[in-house]
């Protein structure tokens, strides 16, 4: 098959390797010609994901229209915020009967909107054609072959096939569902949630509470997305408890790192210069919370997350208050 | 309130622990002598649980009718496989409106039967007087006071309200349901799954493939459970997947420790060594196993554990079969 990937950060590369390796011919679109250059000469992305090596079929360029041309399927993996502003660029490029994949976890600011209503309302691209794969993909473990599983969610199952079978590797499993808005609110939630989990760690407290900050995570999780039609086993599946497992348990991960910064006591600000980055989660917390509030859905982890982040709470606090609300029935 | 703990293991040393926090009286039955008289003089069990400190109002003993007399509440903490004879030596001393509570995670040999069915058959209780307590609880971290939560089941709504106010302490919250089997079955089975996640640790493998490991496990005994009679979304709680999270999670949880040395290539018989005792989940994955096939379910994961545990099977062949089946839909 050939495939474009578009964006050149650790997860979109980790994409490129499984579909490479899978055997497809994969153009990955970079914006700095050092990166696509460093892709096509070498097969590496130092850069985004250390120590990756990538198919021979994989080639890297900046220019979109080149990258595109041609492709049965698209996967983009840009930061959740430009998408929108990006797409108004490039939608104009994709071939009309190309399967848009989206590989981003978040949820737009302002609109409200999830990553595949952000697509088909930007790209002209009927919501049928766009799927999103979402799992316990720790882009680094996925470069070195390490063993997992992923959901490829679509409402028309003939493209769901489609990407399942173009990433099928013995590293790499996908399984097959229907439930699009399931797959991206536990992708956009974990983040959040995986922003208190580091508090929770940076903060000392021990296995016991960590498990039930992740319990009651995904909890509030599967309650927003019931409330927006979601199928409640999604959330017990890959891509809602498998994708907050990981995020939470790997010392790695940047939302979770994060959180740590801020549970030492360090602001946003410092937070972000120690990590050379913001977490998707700071923003998501925002658009979360507005979106469970608007729905009539209580999530408590993501809004004490929000006052740490934006309001000034103190992480101490924030946790405390979270552990000990009133006590009902599960 | 008046009640007993019997058994002054590491979990009910600390489910006394929290009984006496909340306010109640609190007796616990230890088997030898000087167990029961470092609690009862000094409060403590370092055997069991270094640097726990009971309240003033705990107190032990070798003698179980004085132990249970006039306790309204007697909570049950001995090795699933020896709970049916110790009962028949006991049950007759249970004052006769007394809750019993199940502390055990495990399926009896042979029989097939919860521990809660188990204590009514022996016990001659009724279904509805029997409560089972279950949730991410590390025994040690209780003692620390780290704050958790866990999930009080009974048929009987007040007797799990009952337990759940004897419960009830600033690091301890304690949430009702009246879903004893799904409970049970989440308690049981976590500890085979642990196994398997030991296994995975030991042989090297990554946080997206643990995070796998523990997501098909939950979803295996979801689909026991259900044939049970559970509700499948107790599996999602604290009682399944927090129970499984903290049982994981844990360098220091019995289970996972016994599947890293099974993984590192020790005989069951060297891992018993190593760790001094034989982890709950090697005899249970044999019971759960017949449950599962007397009950048409697929349990691969709790299939391959006994596989390693019981008949030489090699853990790296084994998790690999795990991680390789056959594409399908979530």
């Amino acid at each position: 098959m050939r495939a474009a990937v578009i964006g050149s950060g650790a997860w979109g590369t980790a994409f490129a390797k499984v579909l490479g390796d899978a055997g497809s011919q994969v153009t990955m679109w970079a914006r700095r010609e050092a990166v696509a250059a460093e892709i096509r000469e070498r097969r590496g992305n130092e850069g985004s994901l250390p120590g990756v090596r990538l198919a021979e079929s994989v080639t890297g360029t900046t220019d979109l229209a080149e990258a595109v041309a041609g492709a049965e399927l698209i996967a983009i993996a840009v930061p959740s915020q430009t998408l929108r502003g990006n797409l108004a660029d490039w939608a104009g490029a994709f071939p009309s009967d190309a399967t848009v994949v989206s590989l981003m976890k978040g949820i737009e600011l302002g609109t409200l909107k999830r990553m595949s209503e952000v697509i088909v309302e930007t790209a002209g691209v009927a919501a049928d054609r766009v799927v999103v794969v979402s799992g316990p993909n720790l882009a680094p473990e996925i470069a070195a072959r390490q063993p997992t599983a992923t959901v490829v969610a679509c409402s028309d199952e003939g493209r769901a096939k489609q990407v399942q079978h173009a990433l099928a590797t013995p590293y790499f499993r996908p399984y097959t569902s229907d439930d699009v808005i399931g797959c991206e609110l536990g992708g956009a939630t974990k983040n959040v949630i995986a922003l208190a989990y580091g508090m929770a760690v940076a903060i000392g407290l021990g296995d016991n509470t960590r498990a039930s900050l992740i319990t009651r995570g995904l909890a509030e999780t599967a309650r927003l997305g019931v409330a927006l039609g979601a199928d409640p086993l999604t959330f017990a599946g890959l891509a809602g408890l498998g994708d907050l497992v990981a995020s939470c348990s790997s010392p790695l991960a940047r939302n979770r790192t994060f959180g740590e910064h801020l549970g030492r006591g360090e602001t946003l600000e410092q937070a972000q210069v120690a990590t050379r980055q913001t977490a998707e989660g700071v923003k998501s917390c925002l658009s979360i919370r507005d979106l469970a509030r608007a729905n009539g859905v209580e999530m408590p982890i993501v809004e004490q997350v929000e006052r740490v982040c934006h309001e000034g709470a103190d992480p101490r606090v924030a946790v405390k208050l979270l552990m000990t609300r009133e006590m009902k029935p599960e």
